[in-house]
């Protein structure tokens, strides 16, 4: 049995409390949903739905090919160009994921022999983009500006810092400001993953990096997905055109993969032009998080201050998460459940995220029964 | 600017007629089409198309989350099972590219301490499976089992071999019973990709680790995409279910990923149903690349013998293959291109692909544009 060994590593999981199972949902579900990143309520719209459907029968159910030969049509087209001129970016490159677009950026922007400086607490599309790159990597400590100064320090040549705006574990925001005050003083690059910042940071939704005062700043180069607030699936790089033409040549995420589906093309397409129409939603979504976070302390339960719209909720082990997971499941809420290896500094949690649709009183039940079965 | 380096590599690409650019294209291209990976045509089917539309009403514009927290529906799950069944494996686990599969695939199965065997010729997500495993790899030449033998021989632990079946490039076939009579062996694991083979290869187009009598094979993994034949988005990772349990565990590109969208899901449940019940459509995709080679060939062109729905021809440099491709467009056929780096020989070509719905008309016509156009 040529995979045999992968037995010893599942005991070794069921010993733990780690062993993660697929909980397939139906259409309708009758949980309260505080655990999707659907944080602006779009997946389901009607417009984002009718987005992509409409495109599935416009353009086809598939790409047909690798975007640099059948997969890129028009819809790809007016998706990075609203895309680029909502974030306040010169140009935008469509990929089929998140991940593929932070392998995609880390890699084609760090070559042999330059320096990529790492947060610590970054997404692990970024670590693999980073293992995948030619050049160096040095981690640096969580969030602190004066660590990546003095990384880029040691270093001459090419060099970008890498790091997510908002983590998606704990729901903070990186130091902005701070981290592009120290790539300017060092003539490094900036690659920072918007996943959790667009559609709820900066005006109108308009993500960190515009919140930043960073949009369009010819050193700074984003990712965001298509997959959270925008309510499809897919990711793009926005970053000066030079960039996106170089990513065009020469990430191989790009190059070597189907082009993303119309109907995701068409569903991001919906939400942003909803997003655009509606920009209270990412006010809302924060002013969600807060109230969640607030109430939760009240509670006595230890929650992390949210910068976006991800709280996040200690607990004092994996098996006691999962069990207060499943209590509240039990009680109609639908919360995330992050245990190791998902979080970096091994530590339990429940992640709840505060979706822009949800009502006062949705508030008040979802932290009444998390509070409750603590 | 931080990334002023790149304006060097523009200018090397320029120089050697690397430049690449994104042609978008219409809903409705007035270009015969022998360029995308369509295979079997069912892009554009109606049945394909509202099924895509169908499941973006039902299930939303996207799943919302990664597969372990939100992003797994019903939906996903009979896709899984059908898509398992119809190849003949145990279990099924559906990512978000083809891409996202094979890293999933290489990375779980390849812990520290293994061995990868690798193909010269493998694609490049594949590569950077290797790349990004914590295993060793050993590169053998391209459709060697002796080579694959030896580089096994060196080894004690575990090790897998990965192979694509249909190489991307030439569309030459791996010699499948070969690799798998090396691992056997040697007690390892065999890792191939399916992408090229699903909807073409088999019975009814089952693949061809089905037809080389590994469907089920409990040392056997094999990954396929959605997005070619099925006429959809996404990938998928078959095998028995411990591999598959033990990938929902550890395999990173589908822990951190959102779950691919309802929308791409349905469209791949609908080709594979038509595909079931139409399963002649595999044979005349095979029928029309022996065609196209066998008219090629007697027009004195070089082309290799297909294996599958990939017809190869050679082209002198890559700026005559640019132009070659450029003339046969200007005379209203769509051909691929590919040039290095995305040739492993450095070898440029036309790229054609046999749709199983081209008629004979046209089939005829394409080799008079390519042959005249030479």
């Amino acid at each position: 049995m040529a995979f045999g060994w992968i037995d010893e590593q599942a005991e070794a999981r069921r010993r733990a409390g780690l062993v993660r199972t697929l909980r397939p949902r139906p259409a309708r579900s009758p949980l309260l949903d505080l655990a999707s990143n659907d944080y602006l309520g779009l997946a389901r719209h009607p417009e984002v739905t009718e987005g992509a459907a409409e495109a599935a029968r416009t353009w086809g159910g598939g790409a047909t090919g690798s975007r640099l030969v059948t997969g890129t049509t028009e819809l790809h087209g007016e998706l990075e160009r609203e895309l680029a001129d909502f974030c306040g970016f010169e140009s935008a490159l469509v990929l089929s994921s998140g991940y593929a677009a932070n392998l995609a950026a880390v890699t084609a922007l760090a070559p042999f022999g330059s320096l990529v400086v790492s947060d610590a607490g970054n997404h692990a599309s970024l670590i693999d983009g980073c293992r995948l790159a030619r050049g160096t990597t040095q981690v640096v400590p969580h969030a602190d500006p004066d660590a990546v100064r003095k990384a880029l320090g040691t270093h001459d040549g090419p060099a970008v810092t890498v790091s997510d705006t908002v983590f998606s574990v704990d729901g903070d925001a990186a130091p902005l400001a701070g981290l592009a005050r120290a790539c300017r003083e060092h003539g490094a690059g900036l690659i920072v993953d918007d996943a959790h910042g667009l559609g709820v940071l900066g005006d109108g939704g308009r993500g960190a990096p515009h919140a930043a005062g960073l949009a369009g700043d010819p050193d700074v180069v984003v990712t965001v997905t298509l997959s959270k607030s925008l309510g499809s699936q897919g990711g793009a790089v926005l970053g000066p055109a030079a960039v996106i033409d170089h990513l065009v040549n020469a990430a191989r995420t790009f190059i070597f993969d189907t082009g993303l589906a119309p109907a995701a093309a068409g569903a991001a397409l919906a939400a942003l032009r909803l997003l655009r129409r509606e920009p209270g939603r990412a006010a809302r979504a924060r002013e969600v998080a807060t109230a969640l976070h607030t109430r939760l302390t009240a509670e006595g339960l230890s929650a992390v201050r949210p910068d976006a719209a991800v709280v996040s909720v200690r607990a004092p082990s994996p098996e006691r998460a999962v069990r207060w997971a499943a209590d509240c499941r039990e009680a109609g809420l639908a919360v995330g459940c992050f245990r190791p290896p998902s979080v970096p500094d091994g530590v339990s949690r429940l992640r709840l995220t505060a979706r822009a649709d949800l009502t006062e009183e949705q508030i008040e039940h979802a932290v009444d029964v998390i509070s409750r079965n603590r």
